[in-house]
């Protein structure tokens, strides 16, 4: 069932040259991921609601609802579990259960950021966590704000916002989710348990340079602004060695981008995670001089809830807990409601990659986790 | 004249907001620049042509022509004189001349290669130093070959290829155009006189990495292909310290190119030069390994004619001879036609970049001089 419901969404937004994922928020890939989630919560008797940050919600009884889900959106080039694999074990498990559990089956919108910028945007919003009228400015690689993507998505940009009401109907959220580094392989365990994540955010790194022909100018009289750059990914990348803590240069814009012009501007986004915020804060302590530097998005350590933690531990025989420092819409509504995570086996350890898998039992396992839980709450 | 030629041209493929040029071959910004040109030469009286490369002569005359002209494409964000300065000081200088003087005014195509790769592409086919079959393949930022931009532009794309009829057409070329450094400067000379071109190329390169999650990775598992690429970078730039050779990494592109993605790939351009092409060998040779190469063009040392050069001196009362590190269509055509090169005073010696600037009395000098030379040999 699980593998079927995954069937039906593999070739959406799938690049048949490297296999991989483009699915980002409110475009075409998206936009048919939505509606399969609708067709299938529909088919399941459930009913679908679009809260007021484009935020997806199959909803059954009149609540409070125990939420389950995770998100539909991707990386560019991801994989195909990152996401999906949360929303159609919801909906798998619901097979499972007794049809008189009030559940609700969530797809947040904008997880990656990979369109706006901003990770986790929906529930961000969501929980107030984001500035509305900053987020209708957010914009795309094509300079189209996040106000313009929803409203021709049919969402109405000026409702965005924090939506308390929405969030008291919510008893508890658990998301359940591929594992992306190789903790349970290690462990030889196919499933685990959310215990926290890491502090992590996203700066923007902006490095000048004077613009001027690459023949004429004398390499002692240029400002290049590549070199600057490649400078600051050395020392940070140097400086880590050693150390758990980590730092990505991911996304790069590189300006005038022309093989004859010295680069007039290179600007970077950095994505550092450490255990502790102490440990974040030196990374950005250490970038050496060479850019301006702007905090773009920021999520605090999350523990997880201990009493649902230890409630989900004892029903699935005290799967390992993981601690991860990957960001996940459950970390952004832990403020809000008890929120715990469940993680499925990765046997490469390897994530935002078309080489991304799960084992098919292994995905069973996890749906059979899910309805467990969820049935017993 | 010279003045208002140029201001004719000055609001075409403009960025209000940089004050820079986005012209490039075939596209809007170029095919009003070519209806400029021919709209300009037409009332001069000459015919104007596209050869068989996309290159548009105007002629006066059946020939021999002594051709003089330059190109209309810029590289992005480039300047107001690199290329069309040279072309309208030809219209200028027209002005000046008798009448019986066989001429024609050229204006080369891709002579930047900021659109298809290829500097002096438009010469390079017509002199037979670019591949026909291999030329119609190359594409543009956005997918397009280069056949299908001349078939949309009105070009039969079959025709392009070495055209030896048309070269024999042409008794010498003088191309003027602004110099890129500050040589004319600190000597305090309006006008210098090209003396030879670096040898010089581009190079591909292509850096791999492994497509993991920015968070889960540990630093010493991953392999990112933006720190390879930062390594190959300042070991190029601190291995130049001191020397008169010249690299630089203007044009990037990163895959997935997403901030919370290890980049699996990073593509780099490498424009080098340098005095002699043992120096300029030197450059390649000492490429740290962690990415492959592949050279996309190459154009060895040109040395102007000297009967040429001397006869134009004396005419100019010995300007000052200038060697320039920047390709010029007049390097291709120096091996197949007389070829020389008069450069015009640039105060900040800045180009490639909205600041390049050359004065008016400087320009109004080189018009003087051109149609001088045009005019007695």
């Amino acid at each position: 069932m699980i593998g079927q419901l995954l069937e039906e969404i593999a070739g959406i937004g799938r690049d048949p040259g490297t296999g991989g994922y483009n699915r980002f928020t409110y475009d075409e890939a998206d936009t048919q991921l939505r509606e399969w989630f609708a067709d299938t919560a529909g088919a399941k008797g459930l009913e679908v609601h679009a809260d007021r940050n484009g935020n997806l919600w199959a909803v059954r009884g009149p609540g409070p609802w125990i939420a389950t889900g995770s998100h539909l959106d991707s990386v560019p080039n991801g994989g195909a579990f990152d996401g999906p694999l949360g929303i159609a074990s919801a909906f798998a498990a619901l097979d499972l259960m007794e049809p008189t559990v009030d559940v609700a089956v969530v797809a947040f919108a904008e997880e990656e950021g990979a369109r706006f910028g901003v990770p986790c945007l929906g529930s961000r919003l969501l929980t107030g966590k984001v500035d509305a009228a900053q987020a209708r400015q957010l914009v795309d690689h094509g300079g189209t704000t996040l106000a313009e993507a929803m409203a021709r998505a049919g969402h109405d940009p000026d409702q965005i916002g924090t939506d308390p009401d929405w969030l008291a109907g919510i008893s508890f959220f658990l998301e359940l989710h591929i594992e992306q580094g190789r903790g349970l392989v290690d462990l030889g365990a196919p499933l685990g348990l959310g215990e926290s994540i890491w502090p992590h955010g996203r700066w923007r790194l902006e490095f000048p340079g004077q613009a001027d022909h690459a023949g004429t100018t004398r390499m002692e009289d240029r400002d290049d602004a590549v070199v600057r750059f490649a400078r600051t990914v050395l020392a940070v990348s140097d400086g880590l060695s050693g150390s758990s803590s980590r730092a990505t240069f991911g996304r790069l814009q590189v300006e005038p981008n022309g093989t004859n012009a010295i680069p007039s501007r290179v600007i970077a986004w950095l994505d550092a995670r450490a255990q502790d915020e102490g440990n974040l804060a030196k990374i950005i302590d250490s970038l050496p001089d060479g850019s301006s530097v702007a905090n773009e998005s920021f999520s605090p350590a999350v523990a997880f809830d201990t009493t649902l933690s230890d409630q989900v531990s004892a029903l699935l025989g005290h799967p390992p807990p993981l601690p991860t420092a990957a960001g996940h819409d459950a970390g952004v509504l832990a403020s809000h409601v008890p929120t715990g995570m469940i993680f499925v086996r990765n046997p490469t350890g390897v994530s935002h990659s078309p080489a991304e898998w799960a084992d098919p039992d292994d995905c069973q396992a996890g749906v059979v986790a899910l309805a467990k839980v969820l049935s017993s709450l």
